[in-house]
């Protein structure tokens, strides 16, 4: 294969190495929690980025898509959580991948979506932070009505699921760990609610990779759901769920320009290639659309990406200073804001074993 | 064909009726100032697009990237501009192009940039509003060492090229006007100061949406490139480059969810399918992630999307009021900030002409 200096730029780098022990640290903090991990796949949206996380075990996944279903239902997975609220023009679709013979678990969270399905198992979502959807936990009359719902329409109703995903602005560590507490009491309540109501509700679904990362108990909880820890990425940092050094993904760019008079470089990755998240505009820090590192993956001189167009990235310096003297030609690596969101604007991954060789080009996909 | 009312959602609609409109509108203005339009299509990225806006006429094209040279090339487009600051390790790329026989033309800004090419015609880029890579107009020195090179290098110093970006953040049409003026005094001036020094340089490339919008007089200039008028979005229609009601491609998506409690409606469309651009957070009216409309593409009761996951939007109205009761299931249109990087995030466009009809489904592509 060859060497990073000689693929065209803009393109992803992926080390497999990091992602290794990213994959390690969640699964023995859960294992030695005493509750399985629901890896979701929207992440990476690649095979074998799947089967390095989960160690060739085709495990029990969590999607953001139907198109994440059929696709990783292709590559052998079987037991596949559709985490997003059902609408009953999807249902088609879904019914078509379960006579396949996938184990496709679905979410509501309202009687009228409840209504729209038959023939699935379905958790029913809580809201623990106020952030996005759900059933309040104590709410046991709109839970119940819920339920009943589900089994009128010959459905089970197979539990709860929720997603503290307000722990993504969290300020520090012990705020994340709160996040995590309430998010497992609220879960765990719902589900409770629902068995004395009589359903059986054996499912209770948590997670969101800051919570899974600093959650200290998870009594009543079956599983963890969590995905952006396979590559982390600079909000992740800068709330300290992980270190900078733990990125397993970066945007390998080249100098194109520079401008002495207004103290940048330009490279020619812009928004196309970095996405438009500035999800660290909210931060202690802000990272402007990314860190620039050298070859190697290593910062350089507090250099950021400050602007971005659409093929355009201009780096400076944080402080205004002048930056270095990097050559017309350069490479460079940019760690991403959001992994989500910066793979997604890529077709494939090129995969580096810590160095500057690509050992492999993993595909992932898009769409929905 | 399809109505709307089937397709699965998030997914991507293009009112091909307000496509033919703009171009006309834009191809009328410059033929009245007696330019000729080189149209960029990193917009769209399709060339069924294309050959709307121009009628069919294989035309002067522009591109952000060498894999938009190759599928215009493929699709019978020969005149090419690469209007990226080009660096010697694409050369090979290019060469491969050029002997296929494309008129492939290239773009620096630098004497290193120059060094590195061989062969081909080249732009100079020149800096008329500080927003990005270019030499200033009255650097004569530096153009003309640029342009030296070049010739060395064996290629010939075909003109200047200069791309007012910074009108996108004007504040008004008399702001707007007045930059065009100086985007075209800039690269006048440059061209003549090549001149001067002995090069031809027959080219005087500009130009933006909103320049070539508003420019009163084109004395001196030979193209103008424009990409995003063929789409229109909020961006543009926030400094009254364009109306609402002349934005031709829209999010097509569905209602997942309620909460009263908040005064929001959930949809099926986060920001992977409207992308993470907030250009219109700096204007004078924040759009969020878009104008929510009906299936007709009539905006709703001042509801905008004010938050997005990945694959949820959060649709509120602006003033924080009850939004109107939309059942669970109905579908929505909702109007991207900037329709480059919505349109990025699909694969197709499904083509209505005015109504709910899918008359056709044109593919685009993605990537480098």
């Amino acid at each position: 294969m060859q060497p990073l200096d000689n693929l065209d730029t803009p393109c992803l780098v992926l080390d497999r190495g990091r992602v290794a022990v990213n994959a390690a640290r969640l699964r023995d903090h859960l294992a030695g929690l005493g509750v399985p991990l629901r890896l979701h796949v929207k992440t990476a949206k690649c095979a074998e980025v799947a089967a390095l996380v989960l160690q060739g075990e085709k495990a029990p996944i969590t999607v953001s898509t139907l198109k994440e279903a059929e696709q990783f239902f292709d590559a052998g997975y079987r037991d596949i959580l559709y985490a997003v609220g059902f609408e009953r023009h999807k249902l088609a679709r879904a019914q078509a991948l379960a006579r396949r013979g996938a184990k496709l678990t679905l979410l509501v969270d309202s009687v009228e979506g409840a209504k729209g399905i038959t023939g699935f198992p379905v958790l029913i979502e809580i809201d623990t932070d106020g952030h996005r959807a759900g059933v309040k936990p104590d709410d046991t009359a709109r839970l119940a009505a819920i339920a009943r719902a589900l089994e009128a329409s010959g459905c089970s109703a197979a539990g709860v699921l929720t997603h503290a995903g307000g722990s993504y602005h969290s300020a520090n560590v012990a705020e994340i760990a709160a996040i995590a507490g309430q998010e497992r009491d609220g879960a765990v309540m719902a589900a409770a609610a629902l068995r004395r109501t009589g359903f059986a509700a054996p499912v209770v679904s948590i997670g969101s990779t800051p919570t899974a990362t600093f959650a200290s108990g998870m009594e009543g909880v079956t599983e963890v759901r969590a995905g952006v820890f396979v590559f982390f990425d600079l909000v992740m940092a800068g709330i300290e769920v992980c270190r900078q050094e733990d990125i397993a993904v970066s945007v390998l760019a080249t100098v194109i320009g520079r401008r002495a008079d207004k103290g940048w470089i330009l490279v020619d990755a812009g928004w196309m290639a970095l996405s438009r998240d500035r999800g660290t505009a909210r931060q202690r820090v802000d990272q402007g659309y990314g860190v620039v590192c050298d070859l190697d993956g290593v910062p350089i001189a507090d250099l950021i990406v400050t602007e971005a167009n659409q093929e355009h990235g201009i780096v400076a310096r944080r402080d205004g200073g002048a930056p270095p003297e990097l050559a017309f030609g350069t490479r460079l690596r940019i760690l991403p804001n959001h992994a989500c969101a910066t793979a997604a604007q890529h077709e494939r991954y090129h995969v580096v074993d810590g160095g500057r060789e690509v050992a492999a080009v993993w595909q992932r996909f898009g769409g929905w």
